[in-house]
């Protein structure tokens, strides 16, 4: 394994018992997008599934949008294939469901996919879902949050589902963004990335730039941030 | 009254009523320090005595330091004179208070100056403290126990002590910092303020000057910033 490789498989190690992501005989879903962060989850939870004390299934999902051409869907199944990974690929027509006079944003996109990302897990019997987010995702969330609806809330390594028996699991909660970068640069897979032809992200962009300001570029910093967390001292907040 | 001098006024007001910050009967011991924040304050107070629906007495209290000879204490006095404002000033040896080996530290001088304020105000019967922060001191606070702490800590606008018969109240906790400097321009008074010698602020310093480029300079974020801390969401936080 080379350097970055084996940050990641520690990380997401340590990640995966701290928050108790895996349980004997869980079928996870991993939703992959073509990009570097749930490609490189995908590839470490199928390394971890040839050792790791808990067996568990997994099988990586592709939600395809209609407004997306570029995502190189067949270089990500190749990957896929070559790390032994059964995928399947659904279409949902993002823009067809829109209501007349409704104009994209994210909330209605990552709403669409969710709920088809759900009712798939559901229908085919996967009690957990994988996500890729990684843990600049997570403390962006908690400082967008702060920032523009004034509340202090985050985003959970786990969360279970109450209305189905299904989990959400991060298992890159505990990986930096710049390693995981370093690992898709190894590896060679960071050319399948897709990006929103909507522009729609420019503001999480922007506070991703105000973050690095305000952690001045620390590591160090900006885990305390992701720490805070889990270190809530009510007693002291109004 | 000029616009500035209404801005805090009316802040102030919001802040007390909010919080319930002041009640009948209270005998206020407000700190000052000669420093612009503790010095709008005591005059935001001195005003609202003459008004206020519950009735309360106030007298400032100056802790001096054996490190501190700049802060030209006469002018504050002179001040708090005009505004008829009884004031007292209490010495406290914080360099010679130190331990052998000991260099003195943030830590160690507030506790020691914080001590003194607490003994004067039960010794002399009164029921509640005053002290100058402000909305971007509570923000600071926040972020940099986040920071530095990993944990989401702030600063509250009214703090009662279990051990005494006393709260720390915060009566500027809505106002700006920004907003407090135009006042003090208006009024004149801000050359009273008074720097710490050993220069040990400069990590506040630099914070301060993130958590700027986080708000891109924006009142409302930083509002936003202050308002989540009464909207903490435990269920997303770990």
């Amino acid at each position: 394994m080379k350097n970055a490789e084996t940050t990641i498989a520690k990380l997401t190690e340590v990640g995966i018992r701290r928050y108790s992501m895996i349980e004997e005989g869980d079928r996870i879903l991993v939703a992959v997008s073509g990009g570097k962060d749930s490609t490189a989850l995908a590839y470490d939870l199928a390394m971890k599934r040839k050792w790791w004390p808990a067996r568990f299934e997994i099988r990586a999902i592709h939600i395809a949008t209609d407004f997306c051409s570029c995502c190189k869907k067949s270089a990500l199944f190749e990957l896929l294939d070559s790390w032994d990974i059964a995928h399947v690929s659904i279409d949902v027509p993002v823009i067809g469901r829109l209501k007349p006079g409704k104009s994209m944003n994210c909330w209605w996109c990552s709403t669409q996919r969710r709920t088809e990302l759900i009712h798939y897990a559901l229908a085919e019997g996967f009690n957990k879902v994988a996500l890729g987010h990684h843990l600049d995702d997570m403390v962006e969330t908690l400082l967008m949050n702060m920032l523009y609806k004034a509340q202090i809330s985050g985003m959970l390594p786990v969360v279970k589902y109450n209305k189905y028996p299904l989990s959400v699991i991060r298992p890159l909660a505990l990986c930096e963004e710049r390693q995981i970068i370093a690992f898709a640069d190894e590896k060679g897979f960071r050319s399948a990335v897709c990006t929103c032809p909507y522009g729609l992200e420019s503001k999480r962009r922007e506070v991703r730039g105000r973050i690095s300001s305000l952690t001045g570029g620390s590591s160090e910093l900006k885990r305390n941030l992701f720490d805070s967390m889990s270190k809530v001292n009510q007693e002291y907040l109004a």
